[in-house]
C-alpha cells in the first residue's frame, strides 16, 4: 500500500451499484487501493471532501471529423472534441470510423488513426461504420478489423449514403454474431423519410421545423421494430442507439419480453429539447436539427422513465458538431434555404453528463449509481472496455472525475471547449459539474484548470 | 309484389347483423321483396324451411391461373376454380391479375379477361398485383385501370419477383390514396426469409418442414408492423391479408389503437392446420406449404379470438391450388428435393365457408351474423361491391346460398370440384354445408346438383 | 302484401350492417314487408325521401325516479324521461329498479312498475340493481325475477350504499351464470375514491372539480381490471358500462385477448365533455358531475377509436337527471358547499343519439351502420330484446326513427323534454336529428310534433 | 493498512456492478481495505484463489416460528433457520413479526425478539406483518415501531386472517408514505380464491393439485394490478413480492410505464417448479403447496426474462418451512384429506442462492453481478440496510460468502440444515455452492465446516 503516486481522499465514491466513503490510491495509472488514510502513502493528494468521486465518463457515441458531404465539415477535430469531452468529465470517448464506399477498411482506419494519434485529451476507441457490406468486407476485412480490436460497428437504416437494406443488415448481423462483435443500429426508415421530404419540398415547407415533421415517431418506431426483429432472426444482441420516444421504447420492451437481448441508449436532446425548438425565429431551428429529432414532452417523460426503470442502459451525447453561423455548417448555402441540406447533428459531448447530473440526480429522477452506470460503466461493458474502464475498482485504470455536486453553471457556449459556435443548451441552468479529472492516474484538469498535454489521450484497442 | 321470378320461403335469413324468418322475393336478378307469403307471387318457389338463407359467399382472396415460374402451373383455370367456389357456397370470387415485369397493365388485364370470359360459374372481380411500380405505371396505367373499375391491388413484401421495397410501397400507397383504391399487403420480410433459406440450405435442411422454419412469426410480425407504419405515414387505410398468428394480430391491434385504419384477414389454414402438418412422412408436408405457413395451437386460438372479437374483418381462402403428385406441381423435380422449390399455396375455395361454419358457428365460437360478415358482407364493403353484393337486402343482387346447418360432410378431395389432386383438409369432419346456390336470381346449384351453365358468372367492374 | 297500416317510403334504411333504399310495410305493429311500391297497399304513408330510416333507439342505461338519498330526487319521472327519450329518437329505454337494502325484490319491482305503468311514451324494460346479495336474494328472489323476465342486473363497485365487495360480486356473477342473466358493472374503486375524498376534504378542496380529481382514471382502470378478472374466474360474460378513458379501454382489450367475453359501453359525456368542464365559475361545474367523470382530450380520442374499431358495443346516455339550480338537486344545501354532496349524474337521454350522429356519422368518425349498432341493435342483443327490438327486419316491432341528416340544431335545454333545468350540452351545435318516430307501428312523433298518448309505451318482459 | 484481522486473498470479487481481482482487508468487522498484497498485514488469511468472493446473501423474505393456526407449527426456529441460511451463503435474513389481532405491536415485537435473541447464526432484521390496521395501530403503534427501526411491513391481500381490504391497504400505504416506510404486498385475491375453494370442495376435488387450480394466475394478476393502482393513488413506492408468472410481470411493467415506482421479487419455486409438481402420487404434491403456486413452463421463462432484463429487483426464498410427514405439518389430520388445510409454504432459505447461481449464472441466463444484486445488494437497498449490508465496499460490514463456482452438489435434504423433513428441490443437481462465510469479519463457516457460535448473529435495527 505504500508508494502511491496519488491519493484521492475524503470523497464520496460511487460505482454503478455502490456509494461509499474512502480514499483511492493510484499507482502506475491504476487504482491499486481503496481504504482509509491513504494520503500518508501518496506523493500527490487530492482532497475530495464534499465531492463525488466518479468513474470518468465514457461517451460511446461521438462523431468527430467525419465527412458530411457537400463540403460540410464537422466543427471538431480530435483535439477540440476530446478537450471538450474532458472538461465535461469524460476520460474515454468512442468516435466512429466511417468507411467510405469503395475504400478499404484498413485505409479508413489508417486515416482516422492519423487524425487522432497524438491529438487527444481523452482515451479513444473506435467504432466502425459499415455502409458497404460487400462479401469481401464481411468475409475478410471485417474479421481482420475485429481481430485487431475494432469490435463494434454501427449500421444505419437511414441516410441515403449510409443505409443498409434488410439483406445487408442480416448479413452484417450474421458476421457480427460469428465474430462476437457488437452492432449499434440507427433506427429510422429512410424510405419513409425520403417520401416525406419530397412531400414537404413539393409543398414548399422548407424551414428547419420540417426536419422534425419528415422524421416522425412512426419512422423511428418502425425501424426499431425491424432492427429488433432482424436481430431476433439472426439471434444476436443489438444496441439501439439514440432512442427518442415512448413508442420506440415500447418496441424495445416488447422485444425483451419476447426474449431478445437489446441494449438501449438515449441522449440529452431527448430529455431537455422538443420539436418546438426547431420552430424558432428565422432559421434558429437549424441549431437543433439532429436525427432522430427531439419529440414532445410526453416523450421526454417516457425517456426519463426509461432511464430510471432500467429500460435504457446507455446515455450518450451523439455529439455531432457543426457550426451554426457558417457557410460550411448549418447555414451552408443550401441548408439556409432548405432543411434537408442542414447537416444533421448537434454538439453535446461536454454537456452530456452535467445535464443528466443536474436534471437527473439533483432533481431526484435517478440516483447517483444509475448516473454512473448510464454514463460510464454500461458503456465499458457494452463495448468491451470493462473492467479496464468505466468503474472505480482495484485494477481499473485511474480514470476519475471529481464532481462538485452543488456547483451552479449556466450553459454558455463561450465557456465550452468544442469547435462549434453555439450550444443547443445555451442558457440552461445546471447544478453539478466535474471539477477535477484524472486519466490513467494523471491529473488532466485540476479545479477546472487544464493540466493535461495534448496527446495524453491514447488509443484503446479492445 | 307480384310477378316474382323466385321466392325462397320459410328459411332463416341472416345478414351481417340480423337473423329473421321471412320469404325472399326475386325479380330481374335482384332481391325485391322481403316479407311473408311470397310464394303465391312467384314462378319458382324454393322451400328453405329448416335451412339458413345467407348471402352468397365472397372470397376476395383467390389465385387462379397465375404463372408460378419454373414451369409450375396452377391447378385451376377459371372454370374449375369457380365451379369449386360455387359448390362451396360462393357467388363471387376475386382473383388476381398478376402484372409481369415489363408487361403493360392493359395487356395483363386483357390476358386475364380472356382466360375468364365465359368460363366462370361465379361472378368475378379482379384485384391487380403490382410488382413493378414504375413512374409510368403509377402515373398513367394504374389511374386508368382504377378508372376502369380495377379498384384494388395487392402488393407483396415477399417473393423475390414480386416484392416491393419500402420506397415502392410508399409510392404505391400514395397513388392509391389519391385514387381512392384499396391496397392489400402480403406481410412477410423477404430478406429475412431469404437469409433463413440460405442457412437451411447450407445445413442441408431441405424437407418441407423447413418451409415453416424459414418463414417464422418474426418475419410476418415485422412486415406487418412495417406495412401498418408505412400506411400510417401515407395516411391510407390498408388491408393486411392472411394473418396467421397472435403476434401479427397484436401489431394490428396496436396500430388501430394509434388511430390507423386497418382491415384484417385470416384464412382456414390458420385455424385448423399447424406447422406440424408440414412434418409429415416422406414429402407429404408439401401439401401444406403455403405462406405464411400454419403456426401453432396458441396462434390458432389467437386467430379464433380475433374472428370473434372483431379484430378480423375478412375470412378468405387464399386459394392457390397446385397438384401434389405431379411433376408440374408440388412434387416438381426441384420441389421434390428442396422445400424452396415447392410452390407456395394450397387449395381451399370450396372448403373455406364449411370449415368456418362447422368449426365456428356450429361449435359456438362465432355467431351466424359474424359468419356472414366474415365470409360475404365485409368483402363486398372492403372492395367496393357493396351493396350490390354481400348481403340480403332490397336492391341487392340475388346471390344467395342456402345452407343445411346439420348436413355432415367428411372432406374428401374426390367430392370437391377444384383442379388440384388433394385437399389439405382431407378427412376433416364438418357439419353444415351449402345445398342450394343462386347467382343473380338464377339457381346455380339446387339440392347439391349443378344447374348452372358455364359462363353464368360475369365480370364485375367496380 | 296488401292491407298495410303504414308504409314508410323512399327513405334510406339502415341496419347495423346494411344500408339500402326501400319502402317499409307495417301491420299489427310489426314490420311485415320490405320492398318497393308499398304505398299503394297502405292506409297511411310516410314519405321518408331524403331521410334516414333507422331502428328506434334503445337506451339501455337510464336512471329514472331512483331515490338518491338525503332528500335528493331525480328530476325525471317516467313520463318526462320517456317523452325526452322519444324526442331523441328512442323507442325503448331500460331504466333500473333499485332494490333498497332490506326490501324484497318483488316489492321493489312492484314499486317501479307502479311508477311506470301507463306513464310511458316509449317501451320500457327494467334492469335490476343488486346491492344486497344475500343468500336469500341470490338463491330465491333473483331466480324468480329472472324467470319473470328481469334478465339483467347492474352491480356497483362504488357508492357506499350500493357497492358489492369481491365476494359479493363473485357470488352474484355465479348465480347470473347459472341463470343465463346479464351482468352490468359500474367499475370504480370505492375505497380509493373514499380515500381521496377524505384527503380533499382535509385540504378544504370542496369545489365541483374535486369530483374529477377524487375519481381518477386509476380508480376506474383498477375496478375494470378487477371486474374483468372476477368474471374470468367465474367464466361469465360481463358488460362494462360507461367506460371513460383509454386505460380502461386497454383493460378491456387485454381481457378479450386473454379470451374473456366483454361487452363495453361508453356515453356522450366521454366524447364531448372533459374534466375542465367541472372547473367552471362559481359552482357551474356541478352541472357536469357524473361518475366516472369526463376525462381529457386524449381519452376522448381513445373513446372515439373504440367506437370505430369495435371495442365498444354500446353507446348509452347514463341519463341520471338532477336539477341544477334547486335545493333538491345539484345545489342542495350540502352539495352547494361540498362536491361530495352533489348528486352524481347528468341528463342526456334526448341528446345521446343526436350527439353521436352529428359528431360521429356526420363528421366521418363512424358510419351509419355502426351508429345503428351502437345505439339500437347491440342493446337489443345484449339484453335479450332482439330480434323483437333494435333492428329493421321482417317480424320485428315497427320501432322506427326517421332522421333528417341535415337538420341543424343547437342544443338548448328549453327545447328538450326532460325534467332537469339544464343540459350539460347547452349550446352544442349539432347536425342531424330524428323528426318522426314510430313505436310498434304507431306514429308517436311526426315531423317533430307529438302525436303519442301518455301510456303508449309498454313494459317489455324478456 | 496495517493490523488487519483477516485478509481474503486472490479471489474474484463481485459487487452488483463490478467484478475484479483483489484482496480484501477486514478489521473490526468491517471491510477496510481493497487492494493487493494484503496478506502480509493480516492475522488470518483466507485464500480465495479460484473462488468468487461475494457479499453475504440477504434473504429478505423468510418466515420463522410464525403461528399458522390449527396447531400447525413452522418447522424452523431461529436457530435452525439461521443455520440453514448461513450454510446457503446468507449473512442476513429478514423474517416477519406477525401481529396477532388484538395484540399490541410492542408485545408482538417483544415476543419475536425473545425467540430470536441469542439464537441466530446470521444477522436478522424484522419486517412487521400488519393485519389489523386500526386507527390506534396506524396512528401510534406503527409510527413508534418505525421510529424504533422497524421500517418495513408486509400486507396481505389473501388469507382470511391476514388480508386487508382496499380501504385498509390505502390507509396503511398512506401512513407508510408519511413515515417513509417500505410496504411489501402479497398479491392474490382472497375472495376469488375462496370462491374457487368452495367450488372445488363442492366438487370433491380435494387433492393437493387443487391448491394450484384454486389460486389461478388471474387471482394474482388482479391483485397485482390492484396493489399497483392503490399505491399509484397514494403515490407510494411498493414492493410486489413472490411474483410467479408472466401476466403479473406485465402488470408491473405497465405500472412502471405509467410512472409508478415498483420493486419486484420472485423466488426459486417459480423458476424450477411447476404446478405439475402438485399432482404427484398419493399426497406428495403437498410438499409443493405454497402461495402463489408454481405455474407452467412459459411462466418460468417469463420469470427468467424478468430476472435478466431488470424487471425483478429481488430474489428471495419465501422460506416458510413445514414438515411433510408429520401430524403438525403438511400431512396434519385435516391437511391429509383436504388441500385447503395443507399449510402454505415450502422451505428454501439454504437452496435459494445455489439454485440461482447454478441455473442462472452457470447456465448463462444472468451474470454474476445480477446475481449479487438480486440476492444481496438490492435487498439491502430496498429495506434500508445499505451500505452497511449487501455489498463489498469500504466501510461495509465484512459479510462475505466465498463460493466455489464449480462445486457440484445434488440437493439432499439430509445435507441441509433447516428443520423441515424434506426439500422441494430434492435431487436437483446444482453446480456452485458457498464454502466459506464471514459475518462481520468472523469466519462462520470455513470450507463448509461450521465455526460459528449460536448467537453470533445479531439484530439489526434500521
Amino acid at each position: 500500500m505504500t508508494n502511491l503516486e496519488i491519493a484521492i481522499t475524503g470523497g464520496t465514491v460511487a460505482t454503478a451499484s455502490d456509494t461509499f466513503q474512502c480514499d483511492i490510491g493510484i499507482r502506475d495509472g491504476k487504482i491499486v487501493a481503496l481504504g482509509h488514510d491513504l494520503a500518508q502513502h501518496a506523493a500527490d493528494v487530492i482532497d475530495a471532501s464534499g465531492k463525488f468521486v466518479l468513474p470518468g465518463g465514457i461517451d460511446s457515441h461521438v462523431h468527430i471529423a467525419q465527412p458530411s458531404g457537400e463540403g460540410i465539415v464537422m466543427a471538431d477535430d480530435f483535439e477540440s472534441a476530446t478537450l471538450s469531452a474532458l472538461f465535461g468529465g469524460n476520460t474515454t470517448i468512442m468516435p466512429f470510423c466511417l468507411q467510405e464506399r469503395g475504400q478499404s477498411l484498413r485505409k479508413t482506419l489508417s486515416e482516422y488513426h492519423s487524425l487522432a494519434d497524438h491529438k487527444c485529451y481523452t482515451d479513444v476507441s473506435f467504432h466502425l461504420i459499415i455502409c458497404d457490406p460487400t462479401p469481401e468486407l464481411l468475409g475478410q476485412e471485417l474479421p481482420a478489423a475485429v481481430h485487431d480490436g475494432y469490435k463494434s460497428f454501427k449500421v444505419f437504416m437511414t441516410y441515403d449514403n449510409l443505409r443498409l437494406n434488410d439483406a445487408e443488415l442480416l448479413a452484417t448481423f450474421d458476421v457480427a454474431r460469428d465474430l462476437g462483435a457488437t452492432v449499434m443500429v440507427h433506427c429510422e426508415n429512410e424510405d419513409a423519410i425520403r417520401f416525406l421530404i419530397e412531400k414537404h419540398e413539393a409543398a414548399n415547407k422548407l424551414r428547419p421545423s420540417s426536419h422534425a415533421s419528415t422524421r416522425p415517431v412512426a419512422a423511428e418506431r418502425e425501424a426499431t421494430h425491424r432492427a429488433v426483429s432482424l436481430a431476433e432472426i439472426v439471434d444476436i444482441p443489438v444496441v439501439i442507439v439514440h432512442v427518442s420516444n415512448g413508442q420506440a421504447i415500447d418496441e424495445i420492451t416488447q422485444g425483451r419480453k419476447r426474449g431478445s437481448s437489446i441494449t438501449a441508449e438515449t441522449c440529452p436532446q431527448y430529455l431537455v429539447l422538443t420539436s418546438a425548438d426547431l420552430e424558432g425565429m428565422d432559421w434558429e431551428g437549424a441549431k437543433f436539427v439532429c436525427s432522430p429529432p427531439p419529440r414532445d414532452t410526453a416523450d421526454q417523460i417516457a425517456c426519463w422513465r426509461g432511464l430510471k426503470d432500467g429500460t435504457f442502459d446507455l446515455f450518450s451525447s451523439d455529439h455531432c458538431p457543426f457550426k451554426y453561423n457558417s457557410p460550411d455548417g448549418k447555414l451552408n448555402p443550401r441548408g439556409a434555404k432548405n432543411f434537408r441540406h442542414i447537416p444533421n447533428g448537434i454538439p453535446g459531448v461536454e454537456t452530456r453528463m452535467p445535464i443528466l447530473f443536474s436534471e437527473g440526480v439533483n432533481k431526484g429522477r435517478i440516483d447517483l449509481n444509475r448516473f454512473v452506470a448510464l454514463t460510464a460503466t454500461n458503456h465499458a461493458r457494452t463495448y468491451g472496455l470493462y473492467p479496464r474502464k468505466g468503474t472505480i475498482a482495484i485494477g481499473s485504470d485511474a480514470d476519475i472525475a471529481i464532481w462538485d455536486p452543488d456547483l451552479e453553471v449556466t450553459v454558455r457556449h463561450a465557456d465550452l471547449h468544442d469547435g462549434a459556435d453555439y450550444s443547443p443548451y445555451e442558457g440552461l441552468e445546471l447544478r453539478g459539474w466535474p471539477v477535477t479529472v484524472l486519466l490513467r492516474g494523471k491529473v488532466m484538469i485540476r479545479d477546472r484548470k487544464l493540466e493535461a498535454q495534448l496527446g495524453d489521450g491514447q488509443y484503446l484497442p479492445r
